[in-house]
Formats: structure tokens, C-alpha cells, sequence
């Protein structure tokens, strides 16, 4: 590259975008569709389902312990394509830079984002680059919008929950939450919370091997496990009660939270699922995630009642029942 | 909604998201698929070539004459996948908010959104909201990004040009480049232009059945139609030649392009496709494109030849000869 940073004309369409492309994405993104460099991207498809999807991230700082919003972008469209049960196979980057970002950083998110998509066997095949004058955006939002292939036999959604269904997360809470709070200016916490950012289709396809008749996969993002299941709760019409003990939370991730008056419940965390799944089939769906690298942590934190639809309902340690619920108001804005 | 602005808790995943989805986004998208609100979302395709296209939107300002930033980014899409020969079928939505903008001003783009859908025949399927604090962006910015089925004896591509090609222009150029710029800040033209911003997809459609072997299709957005045709005679290692009487630009465009110094064929357009196809199928071609009620103004501008491959070549009014190069540095930042 001839400049050191991000100029209006790299979005232009004309010869700096051309530039652009071939000395810094091209070489990183080698996908024969994507050099072709057509309005869109030509793929062949199997008859069936597909999965697609579409994510924004905005993430404040855009690099923080345990990764960056390159690798955050490819993980976070992967794990929204492999909750429908896909094998996520495409996608697209959408890039809003902010003129003057350093053409350095925006290698390093690249790069990230090239092993990421790397690690899941997902294609980039097409994708846009937009620069707005400096004081319009904040350094680099990226968009990745994917497509996935949905096997026939599976029938995943989060209407499907049922009475006696086993509520599986696959480790900590709240990680990737507290990762990034601890990079924000004016805090200064001495921690080693890295973020849990990490790509779970691999996960996913050995839980749909090891219990084939799993009814909900959901990963906890903003809003955390409390959002989630809150949500699983509505849509299918039923209650949910988890108990309190059994919640996997960091010591640190603990600590801190208890510090600024935090629920884990709520934090965000970006490489965690929760499963549903008919008990029957839970303690094999519990080993299968168990078995993979992220979710060593994995235990059955609760389970689906026709009680109390719509709510979820925690047990406490102390033998107290409370009402968890959604996410309200915003803890952390600019969390992915 | 209770607000009337948008506030951070819009973006939290929480509550007041689950709120913008219910009260603002679901009754204007009304679509079975979108409304499971899961992940990602499911869809059947046929067997065969889907298209896959993204695009990201940070026009400036948002509302301009003849559109807005909505219908922009639902036409944008619709035409890339339309330039691969696609029916457009399927879209996603990427929100990335500004805190502060008025309820009212989203709720206006949302609307412009879910027409220019209805025209297309295309479905909102699935979405994502981000909001980011005062000053971190301007306004609004919006992914979309889009599947499409293509059918089976098409291919079109940018490399696919050959000599002997006649180039045929749909309509007048730079009228969308030049809307947004007489509506920004510190310009105060007097001008009736307004943006071509049209969905492209059914002229695509005709001139597919009219003249079945096109070799290639595409919108001369951002760089207009010099850059456009730089690509093509790059991508296919061939000439182009261009006349320059036969370029059809309004004569309000190309007053306003003369008084500030600018080319219209460097200008963007937002409704307009080069079709390059087969001499003997031109006049076939022509005829559909005209027929559509977004090519009246279509017309032959060149002709692709095996002379100086990478260049494009126009033969001035006064019997001149010079190369067009593609747009070098930004004429007008934020144009789509």
C-alpha cells in the first residue's frame, strides 16, 4: 500500500478502491468468486435449506484481550448460522471505515478475520468498502452476513422448547463482556478476563450427531443468558427455571462483576451456546460439548417447565425464587 | 413507540431492542420468516447458482431528491444480484444507528425500505440493530445483503466481454451523483435533477429472455460509467470504444457536471445498467431495455473491439480520441 492510512478516495470506487482490494484484501481473502470481483457472488447450491444471517459490530475498543472486531465479526456470523443448526459455508464483509484509520490496524483486523474464516471453513465471497470523513463513524464498523446448509433432519428454533427439556450453557459467563469493559477509557482494571470469542459450528454439529432431536440452540450474546432464555421462554411459551449454584462464572469475571453491580446473567458472551434439548438425550448432548475445545465448561443449569409461561424463574442459593429478567436498559453499549 | 428518539437501550439486545423490533420493524417487514426473530433464518432454495451480494450505505445526507437512504439500499441490492442475471429473493438488514436520530426520520427510511422491497418481490428475512453513541456515526448507516436465484443459462460476468460486443447505456447518466450533491451542506443549487434510484431487476429480467447470450451486466454506481467499463476491459482483456454524442446525459446534469468541473461519466448513478451483449443480439437487447419503464432513455454508447485490451477509448464530439480512465481520487464523498 502506498499510504499509511484510510483517505476518502479508498471508498470511491475508483483507482485508490481498486488498490485497496488488490494489495490488501485480495491477498488476505484468497477465494477464487471473490476475485472476480463481480456485483455479487455466483455459488452453487445443494437443494434444501439454507441459513443466512447478518450481524453488525461496532465493538468499542475494536481490539481487546482475546481478540478484535475482525475476528469477532467472522465468529459472530458463524455461531448466528450454526444456532440454525447450519454448516455455515459463505459470507460477505462490509467495511465502514473512518478516513485516517491506520491502514496497519486495519491489516491486523484482516488478518484476524482471514484465520477466523480459516478456522470455521467459511468463504468469503464478496463483499463492499464505504470511508466516511473523519468525526462520522468511529475508526471501523464491519458487517458479516452469512449463508449456511441446514441438514434435513434438523429442526432447530427457539419455539421449539417443550416441558422437561434440560437447559445446557457450554462454560462461563459473561467474558467477553467484562474482556471489553476493562479496555474502556477511564476504567483501568488490572484483570486477565480475556474475551471468550471462538467459533462454535463444530460444536453444534457434534450435539446434532449426539442428540439428534435438540429443540433450541441460542448463543448468549448482548443481553447475556438471562436475554436469551427470556426470549425462548416467549417464543415458545413456556417457563424456565435455572438455579443459581449451577451458573459458570470466572472468579474474576465474579469479582467484577460484584464490583459495579453487574449480573452475569446479563453480560455478553460470544463464544458460549445454551441448548435445549429433551432429557432423554441431555447427558449426551452434555458430553458432546463437553468433548469440544470451548465447552469444557458445559453443565445443565436448568430446566423447561409448562409452569409460569413466558418467565424465568431462578433458584437462589440462599432457597429463594426470583424472577430473572430480559436485559433492561443498556449496561454496556458497543459490546460486538 | 414511547420514544421519539433513539436512545442506546435500542441497540442492547434488551428490552427497549425487543421493543424497536415489535412496535417498529416487525408491523413494516411483515414476513412469517423474519418474525421467528431467531438467529438467522431458515429458507428453502431449488437446487442450482444463488447470488450473494452486500452492500453497505452512509449516503449524506440520507434524504435526498428522489429517495432516500432506504429505498437506495434495498435498489442497491436488488441491482447487484440482478447484475449477475439473479432474481432477487431474499434480504438482509444491518442497522447501525446514531443515538439521537428521531424515531420519525427511521421510521420514514423503514418505509421507503418496505416499498422498494414490495416492488422487487424480494423478502426481508432476517436483521440486526446496533445503536452507537452521539458523534460515533452520523445518523444512520445500513447493510443489505441479498440472495438471489439465477437461472441456468446465465453467465454474465465482468470478464465475459468479447470483441465485436455493441455496449448499450439504459438511460441518461449522473443523475443520482448529482441529486445528493445539490442537496449538501454549503451547495445551494436551484435544480429540478433528482436520483435515478430504481430497481433494475425485471429490465434484467426482459433483456435475459430478449438476448439470451449477454455477456455482461452492470450498475455504474460509485466511479459512474468510465470506471465501470475500466473494469470490464480489464476483467476480459479487451478494448472499449465510446462515442462521445451518443452519451445520454440530461441536460440539467450536464450543466451543473460542467460548472463545478465534473464528468458525467465519473458521475454515480443508482438506475442505470451497461449491458454488453453479442452484435446481432443488440438491437433484441435494446428494444427490452427501452420497453422497461427505467430504460426509455437506453442507447448504444460503444462497442468492445480487441484493440488496446484495458482500455476504453472515446471519440470526442470534435473527432478527437481519448482514453477515460477510471475515477482517480473522490469527486463526492458519501454519494450511496
Amino acid at each position: 500500500m502506498k499510504n499509511d492510512s484510510i483517505l476518502l478516495d479508498h471508498g470511491s470506487g475508483g483507482k485508490m478502491a481498486h488498490q485497496l482490494m488488490h494489495d490488501l484484501l485480495l491477498p488476505l481473502f484468497r477465494d477464487p468468486v471473490l476475485a472476480r470481483l463481480h456485483d455479487g457472488a455466483l455459488l452453487e447450491t445443494p437443494q434444501g435449506r439454507i441459513a443466512f444471517s447478518t450481524d453488525s459490530f461496532v465493538v468499542d475498543p475494536p481490539f481487546f484481550p482475546g481478540g478484535n472486531i475482525g475476528d469477532l465479526a467472522v465468529n459472530g456470523t458463524v455461531n448466528d448460522l450454526a444456532m440454525c443448526g447450519a454448516r455455515p459455508a459463505f459470507m460477505s464483509l462490509g467495511l465502514i471505515l473512518e478516513e485516517g484509520l491506520a491502514i496497519e490496524t486495519l491489516q491486523c483486523i484482516l488478518i484476524s478475520m482471514a484465520q477466523a474464516l480459516e478456522r470455521s471453513g467459511t468463504r468469503l465471497v464478496t463483499g463492499d468498502t464505504k470511508v466516511v470523513p473523519r468525526g462520522t463513524a468511529d475508526k471501523i464498523f464491519i458487517n458479516t452476513s452469512g449463508i449456511g446448509f441446514v441438514p434435513p433432519a434438523a429442526h432447530i428454533s427457539g419455539d421449539q422448547a417443550r416441558p422437561g427439556d434440560c437447559v445446557i450453557l457450554s462454560g462461563n459467563m459473561g467474558d467477553h463482556g467484562i474482556a471489553v469493559l476493562t479496555q474502556r477509557q477511564g476504567l483501568d482494571f488490572e484483570s486477565d478476563v480475556i474475551s471468550d470469542t471462538a467459533p462454535l459450528h463444530a460444536m453444534v454439529q457434534a450435539i446434532l450427531a449426539a442428540a439428534p432431536p435438540v429443540h433450541v440452540l441460542r448463543d448468549p450474546t448482548r443481553g447475556g443468558v438471562a436475554t436469551a432464555l427470556n426470549e425462548i421462554a416467549l417464543q415458545s411459551g413456556v417457563g424456565i427455571e435455572i438455579d443459581e449454584h449451577s451458573l459458570p462464572v470466572a472468579p474474576a469475571v465474579a469479582g467484577i462483576c460484584e464490583m459495579l453491580g453487574l449480573d452475569p446473567l446479563h453480560v455478553a458472551n460470544e463464544g458460549k451456546l445454551l441448548c435445549l434439548v429433551p432429557e432423554d438425550h441431555a447427558s449426551n448432548a452434555l458430553a458432546a460439548i463437553q468433548r469440544d475445545p470451548f465447552g469444557r465448561a458445559a453443565c445443565i443449569i436448568g430446566r423447561v417447565t409448562g409452569d409460569h409461561p413466558g418467565r424465568v424463574i431462578l433458584s437462589t442459593r440462599i432457597g429463594g425464587r426470583r424472577i430473572v429478567d430480559m436485559l433492561s436498559g443498556e449496561q454496556l453499549p458497543r459490546i460486538c
